[in-house]
């Protein structure tokens, strides 16, 4: 079982600024955990941030032929890019859609994403919490598809 | 700790038809497999249906003084109902917000919701086990927030 | 042949107010004048009132294995229902959306229903006599769908 | 008592194309089982089919003198032509507008309708069949009216 | 002179909670006050709150032989109840909507109102004074149409 | 100096109906009026009604080489014909467009004119006596440009 | 007959500048002509301009008593003025919209106008001449309603 | 107790046209029907009526220092006015926004309001009535704020 | 293979006026350009060019069994006729739209195309060379669907 | 080189309300500071301030032949006035338009302007400074168009 | 002559997945196809895909001082780049825009791009065969501007 | 003082096409001349180009300890980049937003700005001497904010 769990732009900021906020992790604390917790259960996770939309997409296109489920946290993209939607679509997996925040108590252009309606299902405001959901939710999700 | 479980309008009707698209899980099965996991974990489930926007409005309000956390299934009402969140947001309680299926690959009415905005956080797409998803988002919250 | 009559909010005071443009036709009047139609056509018919949203749903799903098809005017519900409508498409039957007066000619939000996407077909305008076109019609379309 | 019988455009093809859909019936054989109807009920019918906005609004201003009222299935015109409309309105007599297929669960712009504010009831969604309601309907109007 | 005072959904809780919002007073301790108003002014006053659209609207159908006017805070049903509008026309009387806060300084979507338009006029912004304004006001009418 | 003077849909049934709104001239008694009133100044004019917008696009692109000008009352036409537009576009002369009546106060669909933004001016809410108004005004706008 | 020959804002520079658009007339010339046709025809002609939209109001209301009609430019107070329609409406005459250019050929604000809906008709996109044929309309108005 | 009663535009028109709708007081009557009431309530009122935005928004600058509270009937400003909300909120005061008539069955335009959101509360569709109850509301609020 | 090629209103007058703009070929030299390709190609091509909506829907319904692709350039009738898009449904043909100016730079109206959504593909800014394009993609489309 | 330096409505109160937020500065210390800079550099300014928009656009208009160039901050005007915007385009002058504070932040209607489309170029946000601004970039302009 | 050929993001994937739909065709078989046509007509073909909307603007403004015209299919960039747009602006060549798929089919937020009002003319639905189509285009179009 | 000056896509182009727009100017001068002014007023100015959003987003975040403030030109991304704008929320410093040219002057879809509800200011419209002004309105708020 193969999953990409991909970061969005700005992500690489995680934990520098505003702990009080975002909490007090860094990306690469939030991604050793899910690791540690996709081997326990035999997963096999490829973690990738990059604040390119093109660097996304290429990347999900790369991994065509490896992944079995994508879970996205596509941050500010989530709310511009037709590209990822693209890829996503291309390469015809499920995918789950992830936000730290809750996006529905903010500015109104960012209620609108361009993943979700091609989304197996959207988790949003539980903080870093939400990616243990997410994983949980991607591994029952495949061994149901099997 | 007490979490109020409420099932909106149609709900009562799960399991009875189309099992191909909803599984043929009926609501009390779910609700007695949340009971199980919540007495697990020392939590206090009281579980609710009801298709009157009016008797779900009054229940929670009735409740103002028992529970800690409530998890709503609004089905039909999500996109109706100002009662609703208003008596949600009367008791001040932190709230999760589910959906079996994703709402956002459906009709587009069913794109906006009155509960979210009012919500900690909201799960779907995920069938009968994102209410799992949902207990387990809900005890974590309450925990922190202890 | 058996087929729902369903009467949606405020039509219990049909004829007690306004006779001069709702007539002077009680609810029971066009009742009683449609049972005996359905009886000389050998149908079998069932009317139902109410005020309550969720007591119409409930009145829908509750007669799931009984009726063959439901006509209903489903008066202010129809613009703000899809608690009804979610209803009408759990029983998967045939449905018949009736309207005393013609809609089209009144406040802009009355232009919009939830129930008419769902229905076979729509009609409204011809006052109480209505009822008797849409009886005529649910009969015709049972008739050529056994 | 004189009625129009108005088809609007493409409605020649009737018959000819996609039977399962529109049904076997050709436009004669409709106009024909019509006017049956019509004599045994002494009703003088008028048919009239073209492509035409402009000899729609023609053979409509044409009849002013003639008849009592109009029954129309406008096609397309429905949601283009206020030209139609205004001739319906010039003639100022009681206007039934018919359409094969439910409009409601088609294209967006086929919601909207230029005719159904000035027509005295609208019917749509029940083939072929919707005619004899209409005629009927139209036959209790004049009747009233008288 | 008969008058009813009717209270929309999540009312029932004032004075209970955030009492530095909205006072320490509860609905009681408001329509005490104002039946005490009232009877100074040889008016009946009859009372009551309900969180169910439908059962709002069945009082107000069912008091159609008993009231001369109506003053209602619909609260949340304000701006999604097209039934209790239309049980407000059908009883044909002076209505006038009330709202504790200026909802025009809230969210969007409280900024229309169903009510406002079948209502002779509005106050709102006053807190539990705006009632004594609201009573003032409608004795007044009730004089001048004598 | 040569000009075209055209009548849209519906305008044939002029004085017929309805006198007291639309008056009791025909559309003859105004182009003979229009015409007197033409040779008095040597204007030579050349009056045109149909119902068709294909024939008035037709009528006006066969006189490209003899008018200098061109007073049109697009009636119903103003709101949905890109064609004629095109038509007036293409001989490239000066338009003016009239109506009998200010349809500044009728339905809101009538607000929006294809022909205005191509005009050298608009007249509206005169009656009959606009025609002459707008032969005026052609006439000096013909004078002044040569 | 006494009409006032109202100038919104900015007119005072007629003439003055760019006159290869808007004539070399000064509102002065355009003024003096016009009373010299009023005086042959009998008409007394009172003439206003004022760049103040609450001068314009009150000159409306003050000649109240005096006035049968006004022929009004409102220049950019067509767009934005809602005391100037409400003036024209408490005097309760007719009112003729003028306007020297064509405004539907300019920017989309200028195709509103909050002054239309209550004139009796409109002139534009006639320059200076447009005045003569708003004159000879008003006598015209005046004369009939006699 | 220092209060501003100011009125908008036309309304010094008042009583002196439609007595049927707006009643027979006049502007001045009702000034003193309030200067009467708030000197028997100790309060010091002074009134003010003009036709233009920026005597309006001065009258208020010039009060900053003099005044407790404003109740103030913008009219046809309530839809068009920055500058009055921008002299509102910039003196800081509690603001009542009143109408004579119930704006919410006018023409859409009239549903929007630039006072609301600054204000304290509003009342309309009372009449000249609503200025006693706004005079009664602005004693209150300023009691209590003490 | 019979294919058709339509043009719509006004094209008549194309190579007439401004060949500046349209070139100076006329509607005849384009189609007997284009005649010359296809028997080239071995295709028998039919063309038509009307200005009336309903004689293009109807040259359509005559050649229902003839013809097996068909080229239009809609003109005008692009952006307003149901008709025509409803004829080229009914038809079940393979489609291509074609415009000889880009209407991209055009008016906004010119955006929206009732035809694009049933066509196969668009060709749109190469002038009468679009043509040419628009037959080799049309015979391609042919020889593949064989 | 003259430059007109005009302020709009509310600010003749600036430095007496809120210094925290609008700064100490009054208005006369802004015009002294400018006027000091303007004579170094060599500059004639002639600074008006005004609450009313009418006075704007005539103090605009009476300085047609004086002035080289238009500071303006239009405050509450900007998004409502078109007289000021039509002043602005008839005298043909270079515009600045200025804000103290960032627009972009505030309420959405303060998002749009009448002045923005007719600048030269805008400032915003900078206090009180961004009338130096404003005055080096006017000078620059007015030295280069030299 | 020197053609530029983009390939917007995704389209590295083509006939890697779902071949039944875009063909069994890879970029590079398109491109090598195109290659070959280009040179039988002696014009240089450069070919370049990118999925980074930075990368496609920096390709093209580096080929400023090289090329004659650009065909780009910007697929999803088509729909959110203005920075492509602008690059295409800036160098200031004959854009041809190619879609593989009929966009108007597709989902409404791809009814919209941003390319169109900028390009020579659009050309979709064609599959791989609209490269052909836009590259004889492309030529026909440097030919005659020659 | 360390201030980051950024310039968007497509502005590595300046002066190299139509200088009579844009100025013969290239970037490299404006980044010079702006270094030069800085060193003068003791300010370290680090410039940066870039076409890809992605690399904007990742130097703003990399320089989130050595910049004190950031003037950005964001060119094309400033209507479409929520990733830029995230980044410079997330650096939490003052942004100062600037364009060449004004805006508002140009297409609709460039009125909207992802970039100016989080910055301190805007200025627009100035050319490259914009920058000037951009550097010194830093300064000072720099200088106020020790």
């Amino acid at each position: 079982m193969n999953i990409l769990l991909i970061h969005g732009p700005n992500l690489q900021l995680l934990g520098r600024r505003q702990p009080e906020i975002y909490g007090s992790q860094t990306l690469e604390d939030i991604n050793s955990h899910l690791r540690e917790i996709a081997s326990q259960r035999s997963v096999d996770l490829k973690t990738f941030q990059d604040n390119s939309e093109g660097a996304i997409a290429s990347f999900i296109g790369d991994n065509i032929d490896w992944a079995d489920g994508v879970i996205i946290n596509p941050a500010a993209y989530t709310h511009t890019s037709v590209a990822i939607r693209d890829a996503l679509s291309a390469v015809n997996l499920p995918v789950i859609e992830i936000h730290l925040s809750n996006v529905h108590t903010r500015e109104s252009f960012r209620q609108h994403s361009y993943i979700s309606p091609i989304a197996v299902g959207v988790i949003c405001g539980f903080g870093a919490h939400g990616y243990d959901l997410a994983l949980d939710a991607m591994i029952q999700i495949l061994q149901t598809s099997d």
